[in-house]
Formats: C-alpha cells, structure tokens, sequence
C-alpha cells in the first residue's frame, strides 16, 4: 500500500477519530481528512475523492447503520467500517453493502493498518471479478444483438448470415460506428416499424 | 447463522484454540472439532467436511502461511483465520487465497462469533459473483461453440443458418443430447478431419 493514499475518516467520536488517525500515521499516513458531520456524506466524499475511507460507528442504531450503508453502497471505495457490536443480519447488511473490512469490537490503532490494507485487497479482488462478470455480461447481450439484427436482415433482405453480417459491417465502416451500435439501432428501430 | 453449523477448527496452540472454543461455545456452537495436526490438511477437510474452518497461526512464518494458503485455496468453504501480525502482502495473498476473514491481531473470545458470521456472509457474497460468472461464460463459449458448428454445416452442406441449427436441434433429439453437445462433437471431429 502507497503511504501516499489519501484517506478519508468519518467518524462523530473525536476520540475514536484520533485512535484511527494516530494508527494511520504510525503507519506513515499522513494525507488523513477527518469528517465529523453524517449529513450529506455522499456530495462530501465525491468532492474528497480518497482513495480509502475508514467509518467509525461506535454503537449505531439500526437507523444509523442503513443510513451509512446507503453511502457505502454509492460510494465506490474500499471502506473499513468499525462497530463496537453487530449481530449476524447487520454483518450481512454490510457486506451487501459493499463495506469491505467490517471490524466488530475491534478498533485500536496498531490494527488500523492492517485492517485498511484488507480492505484495499479485498476491495480490488471484488471489483475485478465484478468487472469481469460485466464483460462476460456485456459480450454476450452483444452477441445476441448481432445475431438478432442479422436474423433481421435475412428476413427483410432474404439475404445469408454471411451477407447480413457483411452488410452491417459495411454500414459500420461507412458510419464510423462499431458493429454493435448499427446491430442495435437496426433491432430498436424494427421494433418500431413492426406492428 | 444456524447454530447447527460444524465447525472446524486448527489450531497447534492449545491454549487459543480454547479461546476460539470458549467463544463458539458461548454464541451456541456446539459442533466443533478440534485439529492439531497441519499435515495432510485438506484430505482430513474432506474427511470432517465442516461448514466452515477457523485457523489460528498465532505467528506463521512465510512457509507455514504458504502452506495454509494452499489448502485454503483447495478448500471451498468459509474460512475465518487468525494471526498475530502480518504485512500487506500476506493480506493480499490471503484474500486471493480465499479466506473469507483474516484477522491480525484481534483474537478474543467475544469476537469469534462476528468474524465467523462474517466470514459466512463475505464467502456467500464471492461465491455467488463467482458462481454467475462461470454461468455467463459458459453460456458465451456454449454460443460460440453453437456458432462455429452452425458455420461448419453451413460451409459443408450449403445450407443456410435456419437449416444448420434445425440440423443440429433434430441431430440432438435423436440422440437425446443437447444442442450444446452435438455443436461441439461437430467442431471437434470436423478438426480431425481437417488438414
């Protein structure tokens, strides 16, 4: 982990809050920002932009914890969120909730280290298989619209697979468009010719 | 969490698998079982086939740590592990191998149960990401796979798509196959016939 990450530390404990900060400079973490308000967190932190945020809770009620859980889910960041106790539905909450290291009972300064590169590692090995997952996703909706403009084109023009392809593809090339937006305009506007 | 859960738990230090113990025990788990021995790990897993593992190292050097990533990554259940200090290299490693909850420093009874319902929820969570990405690319490569064999008869036989895929539909009825199956038999042979 870059000692030069900027991380932001939400917290309303100024004491808690300056257990955290004094763990990340140990660390040799010096570009901290502490923010003590709850209110608008989300405009907040996009403005912030840290590379980390690290939530101290205390003991939230459940108001409280679904409050934060929707910035979480928002925000795409590693986050380390301390409680002081949970049960089992919140740790699930939280993990649906994209937070990626949620320390129950656990908060003292040599563990914030650890605890933020956890969250880091995690988050990134999450964000890949995620992103992974959208290119399967996405390549495959692109198949099915190429296959379905091309199942157009034979129809309309009772033309072969081969010259339906080749006919999109020339139309891309004239239009400086890929293939896949031509395939797509021709099926949405079908739709609308048909009855 | 079910409090029926079997839990496995390895541990060479006596005296904190009885603080691991003590902490299952008080949260309703009953279902533990005990493992000092780290040799021949992953058939005794299979053997025991427990819901979830928690593995204390206390303090593993690199080779031990190693070893203990190698049957996590063999080993697909939720794992909760525990050491007494780590860099953040092993934190990545361990994430990439698999354990669901890596805990430095923070062994107390108290914190067993939200660690392991945590490590329950993350490996939930991972496997069901993981679970849709094998679904999505399977069902990709089975689509291409489809296509090719499409392709194949099409070039062969001189027919059109229509006539290829209802080829490959009634060649799989009449072999109680699916059309998965014929597609790729077809583009397997036609590359044994090929020059």
């Amino acid at each position: 982990m870059s000692p030069a990450l900027s991380i932001l530390v939400i917290d309303d404990n100024h004491i808690r809050a300056s257990i955290i900060e004094q763990g990340l400079h140990d660390a040799g973490h010096f570009r901290v920002i502490l923010v003590h308000e709850m209110d608008g967190l989300v405009r907040r932190i996009a403005e912030i932009d840290p590379d980390v945020i690290v939530i101290d809770l205390e003991n939230p009620n459940r108001d409280k914890l679904e409050h934060m859980f929707q910035v979480t889910r928002a925000v795409q960041r590693p986050i380390a969120m301390f409680v002081d106790q949970s049960d089992a539905g919140s740790i699930e909450a939280a993990v649906e909730a994209g937070v990626s290291a949620y320390v129950v009972d656990g908060l003292k300064k040599e563990r914030v280290k650890p605890i933020l590169d956890m969250a880091i590692s995690r988050f990134r090995a999450f964000s890949r298989l995620t992103n992974e997952l959208a290119e399967a996703r996405s390549e495959l909706a692109e198949r099915k619209t190429v296959e379905r403009a091309k199942g157009i084109l034979m129809k309309t023009r009772g033309i072969s697979e081969d010259e339906a392809y080749r006919l999109l593809r020339k139309t891309a090339m004239n239009q400086s468009r890929k293939i896949i937006e031509v395939a797509q305009s021709l099926v949405i506007a079908s739709g609308l010719l048909e009855e």
